[in-house]
């Protein structure tokens, strides 16, 4: 049985640059934790620093999802969503910022600790640079590196999850890859740095996202966390899990089970337009059913298609398991 | 029951610009007409010139095809695969060249006439331009205009549909976009002009190509002919259908059905490292079991889901429509 | 001499779905208006609905446009930034909704002829849809250019421009390359309706923005207003032009020349975590720096290049009448 | 002064998958030597193998380069572009074909001394695959990790240089961007192997290609070879360098210089239709006039532009630096 999760704020108001004020109401914490639970299936919950908790909401927060039957299985701290990390946080050019970025972080552990979650997904999405010539590539890289490893090494309870996204909000993020963040994970050397990879970033990216799963796994069990969606390929587009592709998921969930991830499998979406709570439902309903169909004979079966690669046979297999053919 | 056909040249050799001699062994026409006339549900077979046929073979190519059953539904002239059409053909800076491409399509006007084929499917590739600054944009495309209409003019009893394509081999074609080449099409003004879609072209235009479809239909029938493949968006990669996306085919062939194209459904991939044969069978696998579901009541419950527009509903009705549940 | 304008807007604060409140602060009118009054060349200004514009402040708006010597060269309804046009506007499945966008964009016409303005710039940015079987693709495409027909028959004196873009906010916008968009206005058949190209959407859609313009130009002369920045292809980051690419603008601009454009040079730009008015300014110097090159005698040069199209002497002479050789 | 060389078959015939016999005429060795030599600034010369040189004709080809004062300044060992590679060499599945990929490099490592050659450039193009479930990702990744070891570590006087690809000819390649790469060299672990950047590559892979260079020199001196081509960012076009992209060639090259590269600039591009020597001319000469401009004094000044980060005022220093402004 997979763990599935959600990102509370997926299922709340979501906006963009042209419509900053959201698409949808603004619903009540409670409601938001209340949906979620109601979802089949999940059992934990992602929160987002400053939006969904902070130092001063996490006893209630805590209590919330107690009461619901959640546990939070990672927090987000909010290196994006203010004016003050504009340029940046913990690689912020600015020496003030990258210090109020890590006493920022630092409050995220105490979250985490109220909240008995045992990770941070640390996203720095405002550390990276738009144009040529405007980031100083060896010493902003050097400070976000640094940083890590400092906050890291305070709090050895905690797990530190890198999640990388090529771009958005800058044109360049310093997290890009998998293989970069991984380089990041392992020069900053510690058990409890590992890497989150969504798999809408990982399509932007041009990865093969089975891939690059395999590649943090072998590269030292690095894999942290996994964020679901599905794209265009061109854009984070954070929609329904299996509304654009398919045997790519097939093969991400065979080969999250062939080298041993045991973590969550967790939402991330922006329905903008959906119903979230729907939205997310459907994306665990899509993976539920793919992992029912890869049993332990049917990854048997895979296993030799893999070992022989012959497109065709894999394409008639896929066929066969998973569509009804009446 | 749709029609169902495939490129000859699909089952044969292909090759690319590191390897041009191929990665496959090189097959006598009998063998690939004979493997084409065994895919299940495939009655047609598209030829491409100097490759597959000529004026000095087309009544021996007339004989095979009747002895295995086919029948040729398109023909596809060579303005790519010779160095006299490297900087263009029909639209060449040079005059004696853009000649010598009018006289090579009516020969190819005549091949088709012997083959009782009704449809020249024209793809320029050549024609376009690689950099900045190298094309003269207004007269090149004047004349590829002009060409084509003296040509269809001429040829009243042969349909000439125009294949666009984004890039490849030139960086930028003259016949792009489903849009661009209605326009021309349009501007042409005959009755025997119309486009062909290849729906990984239409994928790598960063089309949704259920919509390309309607557009083409709905300012005229214009949608004169299909060719079917996949990819992963950035490149014309002509793989199995299917292999990557799953809901654009469904939608694609919803719309086909509701904007009337009673055309054929050709496959047209590169099987590079593939058997030709299975690969080309399991992508009409694919389209066979997406057709076999897409019954008049499933489309009647999809015209509802399209008027209201509610993608959470309308996931929730592929996972339940095509995937096996249990 | 080139007429340059800018978007009032670009020099204010702006936003994205991370950080929505903004990247800078919220300056008055006065302010915006002026800077831009001060940028070396620019004689022009774009005014947004509801952000810069609206029926009550128009005459206050015409006001400061005077007191700064700036004339408004197009309005842009306001069809994309409020919740009620969430899910479209001219071509919403909700009629109530399509109705409520036709009198916004009557109010909208009201506001031009306030303002001495001759354009409207028509970017319905929510009109297109995220999901495959989201969009009725031949409903609500009717919607949309029948609604169009209304307002440009209502108001001969006012142009419809329409901008198109391929996607975002939409993940598929109906109006999304320029050759879709002018067989829209071919369709709605009027006179004062034509297209505007944007740099960047056409970047992003593949295009060779050069080729966009001739071919809007061709058929019909429906080149009706141009916006510059530039981008890194991907997406529509709205940076200042020049900071990616260069020999395409020249390519741009000699064919904006060759074909009669007599419109604006208008600046589209979000300059999230820059100073505006720089931002605006620099790409104003890049445009001139290239117009200034572009002499009545290279221009001739550059015919007999574009004749020949050899990409070698023109990369050669690109080099040598741009760029300091010392 | 940079060191610039050239990669001899770019001077020959180029050809693609729909005109396999090439573009252009097929000249002797000897004329593609002398041409090499002719352009001002080559003094290095890059041989691929089987095309270029094999090692029957290895001591001629020596003869060859010293007859034209010229340096063989890398061997790209032929891992592509025969049919026996077509499914990968070192990291096939078949074994025997595992063992030919490694037998053949060392005869290159054979090839390269008898042309005092101290690098092998491997670019092992066929290793990686296509379709989802075709490839087994931790094993081939293995055998391609293991073999490069076994040789690298068997020739510790040659420097293996690893060149990325994100795509073709196959869908994934192994070798795909440099941070994977790098990763690979540092799990081998001998200090005679490192990565090979090539601009068009890093375009494609998405990655701002100064900081590709960045992390490689950071991460341990790892960056030993450099390939110079630009392109639209989509595929791998093999163009001239300057003619899409400006100022990312201004950040690369500082970015060079900074991290203390002190390779060859090496041109590697498809001119299909251009004139070889000419076209490789342009790009050196376009490499030439900014290395020109980027004297110590001003890249002190870029670098406190850097420090900064105020892309307003860099993109102004560049148009002042670089652009004729009369």
């Amino acid at each position: 049985m997979l763990k599935y999760s959600v990102i509370l704020g997926n299922l709340g108001n979501t906006c963009d640059r042209f419509l900053s004020s959201g698409y949808k109401d603004v619903l009540s914490k409670e409601d938001l934790v209340r949906q979620a639970s109601e979802i089949e299936g999940v059992k934990g919950i992602e929160l987002v620093g400053t939006w969904d908790v902070t130092l001063e909401n996490a006893h209630d927060m805590k209590g919330l999802l107690d009461k619901y039957g959640l546990s939070c299985v990672s927090i987000i701290p909010d290196h994006f969503g203010q004016k003050k990390w504009g340029r940046g946080s913990l690689s912020a050019k600015d020496a003030t910022t990258r210090s109020m970025a890590l006493d920022y972080t630092r409050e995220c552990v105490e979250i985490a600790r109220i909240l008995k979650c045992p990770t941070l997904n640390i996203w720095p999405g405002q550390d990276g640079f738009d144009y040529s010539l405007q980031s100083h590539l060896v010493q902003e890289r050097k400070w976000l590196e640094e940083n890590l490893y400092l906050l890291a090494s305070e709090a050895p309870d905690i797990r530190f999850s890198l999640e990388y996204k090529p771009k958005e909000p800058r044109n360049f993020s310093f997290m890009a890859r998998a293989s970069d963040t991984l380089l990041m994970a392992k020069q900053i050397g510690l058990d409890n740095v590992g890497v989150t990879i969504d798999t809408g970033h990982s399509f932007v990216a041009g990865e093969n996202v089975a891939e690059a799963a395999v590649i943090l796994q072998e590269y030292g069990n690095k894999l942290f966390h996994m964020h679901f969606n599905d794209n265009y390929n061109a854009w984070d587009d954070d929609m329904i899990v299996g509304s654009v592709h398919f045997p790519i998921y097939v093969e991400l969930l065979f080969w999250l089970k062939e080298t041993g991830y045991d973590g969550w499998y967790s939402m991330d979406q922006y329905p903008y337009r959906e119903e979230g709570k729907g939205a997310l439902e459907a994306s665990v309903k899509f993976l539920q059913m793919i992992d029912r169909r890869l049993t332990d004979d049917r990854r048997g079966e895979l296993r030799n298609l893999i070992t022989n690669g012959n497109a065709v046979e894999t394409q008639n297999w896929l066929l066969d398991t998973f569509f009804i053919q009446s």
